[in-house]
């Protein structure tokens, strides 16, 4: 009788665990050292913002990247593994990269494609993550814009999401960059793109969808949500 | 006696229960006085108000804030926080404010930037609950109707959802005023308007979103739901 | 060990409940003669339907209202109490109604204000389960075709989840009666509407929504979904 | 004591009711063979990638049916009864059939309706997965282009997505095919359209929906949601 309370109590500790997975980080984390749990944190970030943005239609098809830094120096990125269904993402499904996009640690897979890009906008910008969506909104009017260079968006209050914008008088630049398969190339002409414009939170790649960041991750989905929410206004206004 | 531990044991492990927030209050809330059961309850309502929001994309990128009356005198109110992730929102990220908007308990934080908006719908209308979404379809039509200085929707039957229409025949005239960023002088601007347009259930901000109301909860989530349905079936006519 | 136990217990009956209602309707039925095993069956259906229509958009801010029948001879029907929110429906919110609409048993609450037009259904097709949305494209396009005093829909695939339809080149009428707050009356307008076209799977009330049927719930639940799609289709492509 | 473990026993047989089907399919195929394993498994990704099928709207009103291939030699596919209700779909709902279509094991019901066309893009392009959905993009673009035959697609970084696809500057052509209630018939055309188009990574029947595949299960769930994705967008951009 005894024993069977207290399986029945044990089991049930367990099943408070086992229904959250960031509940189940949390647990896992107390066992860990400091640099493992900023990892674990991430990783289990990361998987939960991709299943979120699968649920949206902002990652089908195994697209979209995301990653967050776990150490400036040396510099080191949790990130996740290439062609996953975000849908299906878990924190064993993102790895851990240096500087070089070289894997160091974490989960299995080799790093995104666009590793590259990712980099160049952590070089560019400092920035503690960058995400890349690809939702319908972005993918059309990437390529709507591109003859300008880029997308303006002006005098919304939502664009004071973004980090250090105080009114919705601000105008807000979307630079817009030619798609390509060669992103090591490609990701300077990124980093030079930011350079030039050191205001921008955005970037539309041409019918290939969003980059966003920020200076720690919560702040990178604030921005990703305000950018895609404001593409939705300026699509659905045409 | 074991046949059946370990029958507890098996079906136990099969479970992916989810813990509930409301189900956790509810237990904290047996502890507590009858003026806390009314906060507690009001926050959970709000917790859960803005996750759902969050999730309808009305209320993306920390946007959106929801408030409802704990008491009329002296006036209490529970307020989100200011900044919060409305799609992670948890009851310990409202707070109470009195009628001058200072904090006087609940969870942490600042109230939300707009509170003194909050508060001048209170007094205008003697509402219980005040709630303001971001929708894409509230953010374009207040501004496509901005030069009219208003938004009139009429002969919908979904507009008897809305307090004291008992028939579709009704007019409702949603009053647009401009966005600003000081809403200690924005806030008796709103309060006018209301005044002159007693009838009104709603009101636009403009380039900004929807704010409503209702003498409780229910009411105040009804006529949410309600003008933004209506929102959309104008937008998706045009 | 008491106390493990008793602590046991207590996180079980939270947890129960938290458990699904439908579960909670078998276990009560268990006890139930046939009749009320059959109306709590249907009840149960109808509270989860109102949760999907009201996650969908096709039922906000109390709208939407679903029968079944529970008896032919005589004539007994669940049907939603009136005003409720769709989102949090309940069985408990679900009421039993005779022929003439009169309460006889179930949750509490008032029927539906349009009961009268599902007991007209009921009598025009011998429809065994009646249900009502507000969808948006069903709100509009009943106001776009209300001059030509109906919609035809032909030539798609999806037509044939329709009860007798065989080919996707049948053309389906969907009739537009316009909206009345006087529904004894307009009851018997919907019936003659329905008598002289009894190929009809579908009505639409101007401005107000969809009515579709089925000979059961399951098949009145695939009407609704055939129809609804079919609608975005047609509004779509406009 | 004893009253409280059967207390115990008592809720938690409720709550391991409603427990995940795929759990359930877990237990049981610990005992079950390899061949029976891996029709298990492949009945269960159907079930649950007709849910979500079902939940975005691309499989409404039992629309929709989905295969996988549990055996080349001899053939065997795994596919979805007839008429089932995809937002409730259960791995019992799905049966093995063998080369031509007849029923050898699984679940109950009749094979889906097209089934003669799962087997001809099984035999044309050797697929382990062929999956039909209709959405509203795919049968309103069906529709449109219907005339010219097929559906060009090109540009779009998604497009790597597909098998093969290494570069944006891809041209995706999505042959269309008239629709018909003859699919013995039919199966024969679509196969001689599949030959001539070897590079085509699906197949739109008119007014009807979309048909995709891939060599196993999880490439053909990401050329669905690719052509899914891009068929949004290209509509979206008219």
């Amino acid at each position: 009788m005894r024993r069977s309370a207290r399986a029945a109590k044990r089991l049930l500790s367990r099943l408070a665990a086992d229904s959250l997975r960031r509940e189940t980080l949390t647990t896992t984390r107390a066992k860990r050292s400091a640099p493992h749990r900023v990892y674990d944190e991430l990783a289990g970030r990361i998987a939960e913002l991709g299943r979120q943005a699968h649920q949206r239609g902002w990652a089908l098809g195994t697209s979209g990247n995301f990653s967050a830094g776990t150490s400036r120096d040396p510099l080191r990125l949790a990130i996740t593994a290439s062609g996953m269904d975000k849908g299906r993402l878990s924190p064993a499904q993102v790895l851990e990269i240096d500087g070089e996009g070289r894997p160091v640690g974490g989960g299995g897979g080799r790093p995104s494609a666009e590793t590259s890009l990712h980099l160049a906008v952590v070089r560019a910008r400092g920035a503690g993550a960058v995400l890349h969506t690809h939702s319908p909104w972005s993918t059309l009017l990437s390529d709507l814009h591109a003859g300008a260079g880029g997308l303006a968006i002006e005098g919304y209050e939502m664009l004071k999401g973004l980090d250090g914008v105080t009114t919705h008088e601000h105008r807000e630049w979307l630079p817009i960059v030619e798609n390509t398969q060669d992103w090591s190339a490609g990701a300077a002409e990124v980093e030079a793109v930011l350079r030039r414009r050191p205001d921008a939170h955005g970037l539309l790649i041409r019918r290939h969808g969003l980059y966003t960041w920020g200076r720690d991750f919560d702040e990178a989905v604030r921005h990703l949500e305000v950018l895609e929410f404001l593409l939705e206004v300026v699509g659905r206004s045409r």
